[in-house]
């Protein structure tokens, strides 16, 4: 392992996190609010800290898949341990393993929250609380559209072809390049959520807030409420632009390039999209004259939830909780679906699951044409025996640590549905789940062993599983 | 479609049922029961309708895939049918769907009953309830272990290899000869486990009736307490013949051939067994000195459970419902391993779970070494990237089906776990589950579509999904 350049990547990470610190900050001094100490303090730790890590010296250029996974992994951790720094010192958070659960929660774009009442905190801590699923949301997509992808992580491979930019022989000029892209859609759709919101009457702090926690698929609010507190325009651009962030976001490069055709082409896109579409239907028939009286009301709520919950971003209009089983079971499955690959959306995500269902029919046609040499094809591209492999386990890893993970939690002495929807919001990303940790719940009640675990779980989710439990392997270490 | 060859073979399926039909029909009148007629008229029935099917003439003699397949399903179907008939005609069970229900939970070795008081039923009708099972684990072994892998339906090759009996070339022939070979071992271990059990006290008719249910993974009992109302020596050896039954067949073969080796080295019976043993001490250990005194207690009532739900058995001594959440979560897990293959067990099976966590543990070892070929192999042997990406698309439809059904029933109105566990527990043919559909409740409560829809679950689970998926498919029928 080539340790010097792991430091000095990890150093720039937190240099560039005390960058961002200054926003928040600015918060503070500009509504007087008592957290302002809290951000310079951390801001120097930061410095202090990061400082010294980028003047490690390196012998080579190059980056490994070892290095690279220890920067993910290492790097996530980390800007999430400093992180916390401010809710722990501002007194907003006082112990430091809630503190390090939200923020972890934050940069993972969960939006799971321990806290139990939002509406009395300061406004710097809110935004930085917020600008933490902003700062996830971008960290993620550069990393499956840019990094992994070139570096050749196993996994990924999937999502190379769709990586957007120039193709070029030099691996970092073309990560730069794509990462300079996707930057540019990241900031432009951000501008226009914010002014769309602040048309509708939201203060350009609270625009900006609920963005963040849009575009990263978070679900993190100023409001006990959440969306519910907001008109119904607000609520319906919120599910759109919750929709917009589930999509591959190089499908929007290739829009600005006028590739239409392959857009609509798109069968992740398709899916992804039928899958809503059938969910709204489903629910709004099963919950219409039941839940609530008006068909127009009753579409609007099962929009949101279903667009809330497919995107993994776990903001809420409803609590989804009381409603009946036949939709409580749609939300609970879509947490397994998540968005597309290569958006900010976590969970098992869209194309994994195009690529089983093309398995399983391959399977059928096998069987009724034995000798029939059938490849699996998405976007009439074949896709490889390995790619498939890869899918597989994906699948199963993600079941098998959903089990453990349920197992674990089931020692708190709490309802299997609690533990499993805790375990499943928290490893697919979203944030709320079913019972004591429905929509009008926190995650406070938990002990520190399980605050942990979940903080682990969330994770293994936004890093693509496979990523962190590598790390977690003595061979990692040992091997050469 | 050779529908000659297929009428032919589902006639003589018919006249084999007439001919098991005398063993409950001598049983009625041994005791002088109400329920002979039942028996007679429905032996009538299926000789009228058996013997003209088997005359029916064909041209070929082969049977393909096709025919193989629709006779599977259909004589699963055609028997349950008809084997429903003594429980109306006698009226024991005066709903035929109802009946329609407790043949196919009978034949699929599932175990789920409608029937709220069991022991108020004649000793016939009983005895031919649980015939059911070990007819149904009969015809399992043969058409896992001798049938399906010789015509090579697809999903199935992983049993291959360890199919025992001579190599031959010529096909039936050598179905033959496995059939027999694992009629033999059948047979054997009946005589057995019936002696264990009458010296423990049992009367020879409850000891058969019991030894039915336990061999062929099944579950249904005399009484309505199940095993409960057994002495501990009873229980005891129930587990174990249980444990045995989840066991791979052609293992038994290989034994009394003298290959212990081959029977130690297995894979398959070693994370079989290993899951047993770690369940056990783990629901031990949760439940000592909380649910029961006495340690010795413990162990055999997590002992006994444990061997029930992973085998797909369903017996109970105890009602697990009640236990804490992590031991209920434990058994929960454990309705999605089942037995090995080749065994009657039921569920997803043992070796496609250890050919995903290999699949798994090869993508680990992947992104660490991206340039090696590294093949999956279990028991030394290599696995073909057909078998794996068939194993994968086995586990992803599973769950897919598994989500379908818990959608569909939650239309009850019940809760998620009573939804979700009846599902598992028919999808994976193990009878009982959580809350409504726990140890000390039935099926009974269900409107007459769920029934249907569990009866078509408990056929998908036993004929290992594919088979009766591809018939419920249009273009199984259009293609040629």
């Amino acid at each position: 392992m080539n340790y010097g350049i792991v430091l000095k990547v990890l150093g720039s990470l937190l240099l560039f996190e005390a960058g961002f610190l200054l926003f928040p900050l600015g918060i503070s001094m500009y509504y007087r609010e008592s957290d302002t100490l809290a951000f310079v303090y951390s801001i120097i730790a930061l410095l202090g800290v990061g400082v010294p890590m980028v003047k490690f010296s390196h012998s080579s250029r190059r980056i490994k898949a070892k290095e690279a996974l220890t920067i993910v992994v290492g790097g996530w951790v980390l800007v999430s341990f400093f992180g916390s720094l401010p809710f722990v010192l501002s007194g907003s958070i006082p112990s430091f393993i809630d503190a390090f659960f939200e923020t972890v929660s934050g940069l993972t774009t969960t939006g799971a929250t321990i806290i139990d009442d939002i509406e009395v905190l300061p406004r710097g801590i809110l935004f930085w609380r917020s600008l933490t699923h902003w700062l996830g949301g971008m960290g993620i997509l550069v990393l499956t559209l840019a990094i992994l992808p070139v570096i050749g992580v196993g996994g990924f491979q999937i999502f190379k072809a769709e990586s957007p930019g120039p193709v070029s022989d030099k691996l970092v000029p073309k990560m730069k390049d794509t990462a300079k892209i996707l930057y540019t859609v990241y900031l432009g759709i951000t501008i226009l959520q914010t002014v769309l919101l602040y048309v509708g009457g939201m203060s350009l702090y609270e625009a900006l807030v609920h963005t963040f926690g849009t575009l990263g698929t978070g679900g993190f609010s100023t409001r006990n409420s959440s969306i519910g507190a907001f008109n119904s325009y607000i609520q319906i651009i919120i599910a759109i632009f919750m929709i917009a962030s589930g999509i591959n976001f190089s499908l929007y490069y290739d829009l600005y390039k006028g590739r239409w055709k392959e857009v609509v082409k798109n069968s992740e896109l398709k899916l992804y999209l039928s899958i809503i579409v059938v969910a709204i239907i489903l629910i709004t028939i099963n919950l219409n004259g039941r839940i609530y009286t008006s068909l127009n009301e009753t579409f609007r709520y099962a929009l949101f939830q279903v667009s809330s919950i497919i995107t993994t971003t776990g903001y809420g209009t409803a609590d989804f909780d009381q409603w009946p089983t036949f939709s409580k079971g749609i939300l609970f499955m879509l947490m397994f679906v998540g968005g597309c690959a290569g958006s900010t959306g976590g969970s098992i995500k869209v194309i994994r699951l195009l690529v089983l269902f093309k398995l399983v029919r391959r399977e059928i046609s096998k069987i009724l044409h034995p000798r029939a040499f059938i490849p699996v094809k998405i976007n009439n591209k074949s896709i490889s025996p390995d790619v498939t492999a890869s899918v597989a386990s994906f699948f199963f890893l993600y079941m098998l640590i959903f089990v453990a993970g349920t197992l674990l939690i089931s020692l708190e002495g709490i309802g299997l549905i609690s533990a499993a929807s805790s375990v499943a919001a928290t490893l697919g990303n979203i944030g709320p789940g079913f019972e004591l940790v429905g929509p009008a719940q926190t995650y406070s009640q938990f002990s520190v062993p399980s605050k942990l675990l979940f903080s682990l779980l969330m994770l293994f989710g936004r890093l693509e599983l496979f990523t962190v439990f590598i790390l977690l392997m003595p061979t990692f270490w040992r091997d050469r």
